[in-house]
């Protein structure tokens, strides 16, 4: 019987958790959570988790872990030998910066997209952040460009970490908000790259 | 001469920061960034953190680390004797599914307040989003007060961590947000307890 159980829909951001997982060959189960059929808000998934979101992560003893920038050093220090975060405090706290990043500003800026009512009920002003987000992306991944991935063929330079399946993750959404890739070539490079893994590979067959 | 520089600014969530180096006992410098001035746009800010945004801590090598869910485990790991964090793994990553939930949907609720620019450019959706903030953060802490709040005085239980000074940091914005604490008890407990806390009373001079 699998341990670990992570509740999982395609196309969110648990794909960066799927791929961490199995980047660090961890026996789990995987839980479809159906949000075409709104199942993310029945009363058995929100007792689990009651943001109504995936990921979410079920442990051992029934806690359940929720939120990527929790999930992805969860899992590198849990299946440490499989070295998916620097070891040095000071580089695993930067590579938590780039987390929080992509997590509050960069996935945030994304949301405005298909989620704006979140944030007004008033169509005019959702049709209106709708119309900012590809700028927005953009920003963002200029920013992604020189200030992240400068340094070597991974987030975190020389080293592969669990930062390179969240960033793949939310790179394989800049098409449908209207940014080409192609503008950003190291994250494209980036991109090609992290499509040469198997644990990717795996994690895309939805 | 000190070792660690905090980038600071009054009113934002640095003061979670600020909160946890006070509670470590952490000998560090607070540099305060003048927004009034616009000082976060500087040429010089910018070099530093590029989002130039607060909070920042530059640690001794030199390297910038940003984002609360970054800067408070770090705070809670590097001051080990403080006991700010959960030892247990999974207690641990809780923690940080919390510090999650604050900084990409509850902060993000709250800035749609007075950062509604970052989303859309048009005037009326500023206002409509404005115009949603009190209901959204209502939202937030009925769930914090519900899912959170339940098993102790402090977010983790019988633990004080660096979680509290992140929830009583955001709980502070909730009047200006024209929601009336009051309405959530225990939020309100852990505020009034936070506020006897010398570390957090030093943490508020401004």
């Amino acid at each position: 019987m699998s341990h670990l159980t992570l509740f999982y829909a395609p196309g969110t951001c648990a794909l960066a958790t799927r791929i961490a997982l199995n980047e660090a060959g961890a026996d789990y189960q995987l839980q479809y959570v159906d949000f075409a059929q709104g199942a993310q808000r029945s009363a058995e998934y929100l007792a689990l988790n009651p943001l109504g979101r995936v990921p979410a992560l079920r442990v051992e003893d029934g806690t359940v872990l929720t939120e990527a920038v929790a999930l992805l050093p969860y899992i590198a220090q849990r299946f440490a030998s499989a070295h998916l975060a620097p070891s040095d405090p000071v580089q695993f706290a930067r590579m938590q910066s780039f987390h929080g990043y992509l997590a509050s500003t960069v996935h945030v800026a994304h949301a405005h997209r298909k989620r704006g009512s979140r944030w007004a009920d008033d169509e005019h002003a959702i049709a209106a952040m709708q119309a900012k987000v590809a700028s927005n992306m953009a920003d963002c991944f200029a920013l992604i460009e020189e200030h992240w991935l400068g340094h070597g063929p991974w987030v975190m330079g020389e080293q592969y970490t669990v930062a390179d399946g969240y960033l793949f993750t939310i790179s394989s959404w800049l098409a449908g908000d209207g940014v080409d890739m192609a503008h950003f070539p190291r994250v494209t490079e980036h991109y090609q790259r992290m499509l040469q893994r198997p644990a990717v590979r795996a994690a895309m067959h939805d």
